[in-house]
């Protein structure tokens, strides 16, 4: 079966990502070594613009279409990391972009999007049809709808993240290692995966997922796709999604190992370490790469895992929590 | 008068640095030009190794003595950033390092530059000269005493953030701008200053230091040495010395423009904002140059500020403080 992304699209979005993304830091710290037994890199995509990796795809997808659909403006739905890296890159590229959210989303999620230029319109979960509101404003104003993660461009944005983690390995002297990525719908998972089975054929790719929220994994295992019983409940909100992508799994199929899974009190340590011995603020979402790599030596094949620290969107009740984490 | 450092210094630090020392990135959020009214850029230190800059000068003078010299051993005075940059950079270099530190200091700072695997030798602040002891130990056992900044080998080993600073400014385009960087000692602002003076001329230094701990600021008013009426009491402990350098204080003399001060408010709230909206760990002496390019607009003379955020070493009591400092 033919792959929706070649390696030529990660580079063609890596061209017109250069000057506008930020490259982000291989981070590691004695301590987490210490912790895990062995050598631990963690590419700290919670530095990205908008406090997540989702700034890539977005800005790649917005990049990718031609000067009238692009002028006419984007649309996305989000209540999280991917409205602010679809109203971020918008605003670069000084278009309008109208963000579809739940009207119950915290209020600070409302406000950053707006405070990034975008237009929120907000909908009622159960007396509106969220999709069938998209529609009807992409026909009314000529909308481009930029999906989270289903969609070639998105996928190979977030693949860049994954050029620049064969490079900075490779300049450290690392050419064989794990590499651990946080996994929602597969968007990151898979861009990363190919440019790495390219770059770095010896690093081997694994997703990791809240546990109980391991659809990827069992659809990995099975062959075919699976979906989480609920969508909800889990403190990782940012990477929970019904089913891994159309596009996305038959990649992951193609490029990665088995998936894993870490508890949320795992993810709030990860957090905790993240804070004290990288310097950086994660979400629990964004640090279930790290809680593997940290707390997971069974799986450990390499000498070296590269987890991806992939967002750090965190409200402070939840960060407190984490730093009350026992250690 | 000639200056303890020429650029040449810095290169020559900067290339025994290659590889080992971390290159931080430069960030920004649209949300902290939003509140300073001009782009702010932050040169992220607290993401160096062990969390602060001091990793730079301390592997710069360590890789700077002869082999039989380092390999008799390091000694340093610190119970803080320095302590851990020193242990950290004999540890790479395979040779021992003595740390003296005050028995009342914190027993987590002791224990992380045990950790890293230096010996750690206490001693009582009140009863036992310091000096007198660090002279016996470095006589007893060839050890080489690295100073935390009245050293030309350290200073242009904090230079070297100082050359990367240049570069990384001006892949963005940024030639010209303030550059406010939080200074104790003095040893990172006349690094930083000496490698701008040379590749980036059009840029303009001025030490951050806390209100009424402003040796700096009123030794470089004064042309001479000036010092703080006390050096307790501040939250800003990481950056508060007696008076400057010996060394340091000519080069800023020469290089560096009106010394800035802030109060510790405005300190939590920079380490505030740099938690929500760069997702970086900032302990208040390393947010100081943050809080002045956040809060005094009065002081702007360029339409780019870059702030050097120099180190992220905060104790969960003060970090919950700054979270909690209101807006």
């Amino acid at each position: 079966m033919t792959l929706a992304i070649s390696i030529d699209t990660i580079h063609a979005a890596d061209a017109r990502l250069r000057g506008h993304k930020r490259v982000t830091p291989l981070l590691s710290s004695p301590f987490l070594d210490d912790i895990a037994g062995q050598r631990i890199l963690v590419k700290a995509e919670c530095l990205q613009h908008t406090g997540s990796f989702k700034f890539r795809g977005a800005f790649s997808a917005i990049s990718a279409l031609d000067g009238p659909e692009r002028a006419r403006g984007i649309l996305a739905f989000s209540s999280g990391n991917h409205a602010q890296g679809v109203a971020l890159a918008a605003r670069l590229h000084g278009v309008p972009a109208v963000i579809i959210m739940p009207q119950d989303a915290p209020a600070i999620k409302i406000n950053n999007t707006r405070a990034l230029g975008a237009e929120v319109i907000l909908y009622d979960r159960d007396r509106e049809d969220r999709d069938a509101l998209g529609d009807d404003l992409a026909a009314k104003r000529g909308l481009t709808l930029v999906r989270p993660f289903d969609d070639p461009q998105v996928i190979a944005g977030q693949g860049t993240a994954g050029l620049e983690i064969a490079q900075q390995a490779a300049d450290m002297g690392v050419t064989s290692a794990q590499v651990l990525v946080c996994c929602g719908g597969g968007g990151l998972t898979s861009g990363i995966a190919t440019a790495l089975a390219h770059h770095a054929p010896d690093m081997r790719v694994h997703t990791v997922e809240p546990a109980g929220f391991d659809d990827v994994a069992r659809s990995l295992a099975a062959g075919e796709h699976r979906t989480n019983a609920r969508t909800s409940g889990s403190i990782c909100d940012a990477i929970v999604t019904p089913t891994p992508g159309k596009l996305t799994l038959p990649i992951m199929a193609q490029y990665c190992q088995a998936g894993l899974s870490v508890t949320d009190e795992q993810a709030l340590r990860a957090v905790k370490l993240a804070y004290q011995r990288l310097k950086i603020v994660l979400e629990p979402g964004g640090a279930v790469a790290l809680a593997a790599a940290l707390f997971y030596p069974q799986h450990v094949t390499h000498d070296t895992v590269i987890a991806v620290a992939s967002g750090g969107n965190i409200d402070d009740d939840m960060f407190l929590r984490a730093m009350n984490t026992a250690d």
